[in-house]
């Protein structure tokens, strides 16, 4: 019998074996939603179950797009928008994407902008884009677990810096400049951050640019939470930068509370024109699935011109109030440690594990958390840090009462006796 | 000097060097929409330009979605519709995929539904979980770009069977049977097929599936346009298969005419539990870009449901219309031949390259064509096969006439003078 023929034979008598699947698949791991689509852990049955887990706005109801929003989606869905766009989106969303993010030191045309199915789609792109499975990727340490998702589904290494939670999440520069060597594809910055809910200010964000362009390495910027700032102006990557080549990530997803609707967008802020491979490979990477949404791409240019400024500045106050009312609530419990936040809908608060009897960890905190009080933050090991949980802002006032009341019983009831 | 240091000086004398594309972003190549969105050739300035070139129903205005599709998202825009769902989809929607599939012998659940930005999207997904950088799959000449486009994204290998003008574009089986070997990962079917415009018979999917279920392989079935065929009914690999593990790819696009709506899915065919690692890989691959546009996923049991059967038969005997029409004009005309389709939206026309006297290929043909009659079909080199052009069925019926005589007038003034 021939090698062929075995080969064949062999192979019929496998047909029905299990079908394997891709190491590339299986590589894939997006942590936040594994936890969250799969909870494996019961709440208590007699508690309403309060799920602070979700950077979803809309969950609750009490964060809602503006009329604008959903009125110009409207609009369009009467006339004709159903057909195909330019895979890397049309003409006249890009332009008004342009216009927004337009300042006189960063001048944009539509060229400069690429929209796509969200901003994790946007993120996934620039990543793949740039990164290679022999040239790393520098992440925040805490940082959105997308990025590695992203990371292990296309084999692309990475490194992490710390951010620095006492001198509000700041990165640590030394470090972060000790990671960048000639494999370093880009630095990924996120601000406002998510996790931590931190803004870097402008001083910081100058003496990151200034590392990057000591050693000509670009920036991926996710600033999807940009303008989302409590206090004070906010300032994308790509405008503060002379010389540092940025892909900056955005969309409608947080600003305008409409995450479901996945429309996000790249822009490229490119002023020595180092970027001409790299945009042609962005347009290459749209073409596999064609886009994002037309019908309310079409809305855009309306999105952005006509939400009224109140309604930024009210979801800000609305966010802010709702920071100052955790951070008093957990003030008086010994056992954790609030961090205040500046911008974005997110605070982090530090587990004190050795105050707890019983609790080892922010996951075992997390799980009997759920089990016992019905309170579900996110465990901030997901983020890459130990022993934090990440709560999320935009729940009703009543509810965050309600959770940090629990939370703050919960401690006191498995704190550990001296 | 130490070496890192010696790279790190390296390093900053490069950082105003050009930065590259990702060797995986290069190799991403869609020739359909690399050339329509950055067409080479310009029309003839003094003819109105006719394209006949993307599968879009909705550019000429004739081919518009249903009332109800409209109505549906209007409906769910009033409501509550912007927040995450699941990233492989929102549980209304898959059980309503689920029952519009469902057949007695093949009965299916919303958990055999992935919901996914578009049909492409599915696709991507299903090569992405199966096929690896070892594992070829097995695709169709001539066929639709976008598979090459996601193995060459994935560094995928693949290799090709062709399909037989002359039997109704029926597959080469024995030549099918003869690529097969233990490091196929899965064939890939397009029925209807896009861009022949052919339809098979039952008796020859059953062929076709005999030969996967021999050697154990799944099936890639790219089904968007299933049920669009102008004569009998339209069966799916997946219903008629009893032993080989299907992966069906479809979506709102065609049947529905919103192919910008980016809203498409997989359903999974598996009646021996075949694909349980692949299920997981499915949902882990979703959770990158975390899922399609909730507004359209929301109104799906809607489209479903409330699109009246006159629609379908309206669309489809307009496009069996068309094909007549273009088969009839076409007819007198020796340098051409028209393979008269059985479903879809396309049809293929054989240029007889040797009896014209300048035109070497199908590629040479549409330049031509366009610099001097401004008629843009697409050649179909771009999938795989050479000297046919795909010309698409939804143009209006004057276009086309008008298209086929510049066509006709255009051979005539090139013929071969013997």
């Amino acid at each position: 019998m021939s090698a062929a023929k075995r080969n064949r034979m062999r192979l019929i008598e496998d047909r029905l074996q299990q079908i394997a699947c891709s190491p590339c698949a299986d590589g894939t791991i997006n942590p936040i939603r594994k936890l969250v689509d799969q909870l494996p852990i019961r709440p208590n049955p007699d508690k309403s179950f309060l799920k602070l887990s979700i950077g979803d706005p809309s969950v609750f109801g009490n964060f809602e797009p503006p009329a604008e929003v959903k009125n110009a989606v409207r609009d369009v869905l009467s006339g004709s928008c159903q057909g195909y766009e330019p895979a890397h989106g049309m003409i006249v969303a890009r332009e008004a994407i342009a216009r927004y993010y337009t300042t006189p030191a960063s001048p944009l045309t539509f060229e400069d902008v690429y929209i796509t199915s969200g901003c994790s789609d946007a993120l996934r792109i620039a990543m793949d884009c740039i990164g290679t499975p022999t040239k790393h990727i520098i992440l925040p340490k805490p940082g959105f677990s997308l990025y590695q998702t992203i990371a292990g589904n296309r084999g692309i290494p990475t490194k992490f810096y710390n951010l620095i939670p006492e001198k509000n999440w700041e990165i640590d520069l030394v470090e972060l400049e000790s990671l960048i060597d000639e494999n370093t594809a880009a630095i990924l910055v996120t601000n406002p951050s998510n996790p931590c809910g931190s803004a870097f200010s402008v001083k910081h964000q100058l003496e990151i640019l200034s590392i990057a362009e000591k050693y000509g390495v670009p920036i991926i910027a996710d600033e999807i939470y940009q303008g989302m700032v409590f206090e004070g102006e906010s300032h994308s990557f790509g405008e503060l930068s002379k010389n540092v080549p940025v892909l900056s990530a955005g969309g409608l997803a947080k600003r305008w509370l409409v995450p479901g609707w996945r429309v996000g967008w790249l822009v490229v802020h490119d002023r020595h024109q180092r970027l001409s491979a790299v945009r042609g490979g962005l347009v290459k990477l749209c073409q596999v699935i064609i886009g994002a949404n037309t019908l309310i791409q079409a809305a855009i240019p309306r999105i952005l011109s006509d939400t009224p400024p109140e309604f930024y500045s009210s979801t800000l106050s609305r966010l802010k109030n709702a920071a100052d009312i955790v951070y008093a609530e957990l003030k008086g419990v010994p056992q954790l440690k609030a961090f205040m936040p500046q911008g974005a809908m997110y605070m982090m608060v530090q587990i004190k594990v050795d105050q707890l009897a019983d609790i080892e960890d922010d996951m075992k905190f997390v799980e009997t958390l759920i089990t016992e009080e019905s309170v579900f933050p996110l465990p901030a090991g997901i983020f890459g840090i130990p022993n934090f949980v990440r709560l999320v802002l935009t729940v009703p006032e009543d509810i965050l009462r309600e959770a940090c009341r629990r939370m703050a019983q919960f401690c006191d009831r498995h704190k550990r006796k001296h």
